[in-house]
């Protein structure tokens, strides 16, 4: 049994609990330590169990080791998970509210026949992962790496004519010949205006002397993804986008300085935002300041100006102000932070800005 | 006000509702005809409301036209939900049960202050979209095409020594340059025994000769997806290889020709299967023969031997018998087919098998 499963069990005790229905993949990759699919996982002391179907039967009897048994399931997944619960005696269930659909946990109660209890829980397998371990840090580093050469490697293919689209499919293509399985998340390269659109979707648009060329991607290393911003030029740089530019990056040094062991969330946020705000550029900084990454590209801690709490070493997360004048242009810088004992350290730091 | 929404008008007044809260990311693209993300659609005859938060405010504005109105939410969006369904005095409003989470059904709740109902719904847009109009037909075809270029692109770049993931990184890479946005899947590229797992993930292993190679994907054309799966070899053909091969073509070819309007789902499976199991391997022939294709890569109808209902025309759904020896090899063959009036057409017809 790993410990993140026995840590699992104390916080279920603390929350008298007699077991948890784990939903979201990523919860389940972090308990099982595998690149998990399709599946649900049943944490409980007497016995862990891995529900999936028949077509990864094979991978789950490399994965799984001695932290759960496989329960293969070709028909109802939900009879099959109350019947363990039922089995396992588990008075008090706890499931993940946020993943659940809302019919999948009725099935699950019908077949309970008011024999167990389903209570709705947020944040517990999510709560441990906001700490990285050593082996999870040494991934997303390796992530970021890989994140790393593709940028240098596109910087010297970028050239008036060629479509984001392309751009695209070229850092995706050199980031899997560097061992990841592929892009975290749908590249955005977006040229000229499009850079305004915080999510743009990379298409047919070639890019152009002279304007900008934001691109926001990130790599997937073994389950754990990296997550990166850099806006790039051709040719000449406008008067108002090295301006914008300039004020974006100030902003972005000015919060990685805060980050420390206990400093605030909120108030990471706002150094980079006053500092935005100061040049008048306040409406136009539209999103939170960074979210945490790891398993998933987006996840806890959320880097905004409502999270009173405070960081902590071993919580990973993005550094990302951003300046969008609509219809123009955008920028926006990302780094991926990794909070240290004394302060931070900048994944991502290799890449120039 | 586009067709596709007063369709579903007439629904909700056949099931007696004032509205719908869709979330389901590919039933919003489908009702609005435009790549949507991150975004709940509130869908009344009084009114469409889309909410979506700051990032996507541009590119709703382009779309959204006179199908519904945009709200956005930086913030609870569920509060802002409820407030729209009280403003608009709906009182039976339907959710879509099958992806709304826990959570979120409870939230929108606790905010009706009991001053209307949430009536879980299913498959409501779903069922419109298992028939597929010109537009869509044209869409699906062309991803059909991208994926047939792409496969006989890689043919010429398989040979011993490529790793799993360069023939993943080449085959996205050249999808993209014929117009993809991506591929509609992470890409499976199984060699030698990995092909014994139907779901693969591509990985570091390298080709050898005289074994197959799995190669399942598909690419994603203005958000309608293809989905395609064929063996190629290396070198020389094993005899057992050989002969497990022709009985899965042969056994896709006799489904094949069951299908035309009126075939139930359940009998085109069978006659797969039955063929299959004739030959010796039924127990390894361990999931349904197909799925339907469209703005998801898995959409309905199954085609499964639990499946009464026939099918009709505009229907899209794959074939896809597969056999499986644990530790050995795996052959599946899979095309995409659209049901005509009098029979079908198959899309990846191109394609030599």
């Amino acid at each position: 049994m790993n410990s993140r499963l026995k840590s699992i069990y104390s916080t279920l005790e603390a929350k008298r609990l007699d077991g948890l229905l784990v939903s979201l993949p990523a919860n389940i990759s972090y308990l099982t330590e595998a690149q998990t699919r399709d599946s649900y996982l049943l944490v409980s002391k007497k016995q862990n169990i891995y529900f999936t179907d028949s077509r990864y039967t094979e991978e789950a009897n490399k994965f799984l080791n001695n932290n759960a048994m496989l329960k293969e399931c070709n028909g109802s997944v939900f009879a099959r998970i109350a019947e363990s619960i039922l089995s396992l005696k588990l008075k008090n269930a706890g499931i993940e509210e946020r993943y659940l659909p809302l019919a999948e946990f009725n099935k699950i109660k019908e077949y309970s026949k008011g024999k167990f209890n389903l209570i709705p829980t947020h944040s517990i397998v999510e709560d441990k992962r906001m700490i990285k371990d050593a082996t999870e840090i040494a991934k997303l580093r390796k992530a970021a790496q890989i994140t790393a050469s593709a940028l240098e490697y596109i910087k010297r293919f970028l050239a008036p004519g060629i479509k984001e689209i392309e751009v695209a499919a070229e850092l995706e293509r050199f980031m899997r010949y560097q061992g990841a399985s592929g892009a975290s998340f749908d590249i955005i390269v977006a040229s000229g205006p499009n850079s305004s659109q915080p999510h743009h979707l990379s298409g047919e648009r070639r890019l152009r002397n002279n304007e900008p060329v934001l691109i926001d991607f990130g790599a997937d290393y073994q389950g754990y993804k990296s997550d990166l911003t850099r806006v790039l030029f051709l040719g000449k740089i406008n008067v108002l986008v090295r301006k914008v530019y300039d004020i974006v990056l100030k902003a972005q040094e000015t919060a990685i300085k805060k980050i420390a062991p206990g400093a605030e969330m909120a108030e990471i946020d706002r150094v980079a935002r006053s500092y935005i705000a100061k040049k008048g550029y306040a409406k136009h900084f539209t999103h939170n300041l960074g979210h945490g990454y790891g398993l998933e590209v987006h996840e806890d801690p959320r880097i905004s100006g409502n999270e009173a709490s405070a960081v902590r070493p071993g919580m990973t997360f993005t550094v990302e102000p951003g300046v969008y004048l609509p219809g123009k242009f955008g920028i926006r810088i990302e780094d991926m932070v990794l909070v240290t004992v004394k302060g931070c350290e900048v994944l991502s730091g290799a890449i120039n800005k």
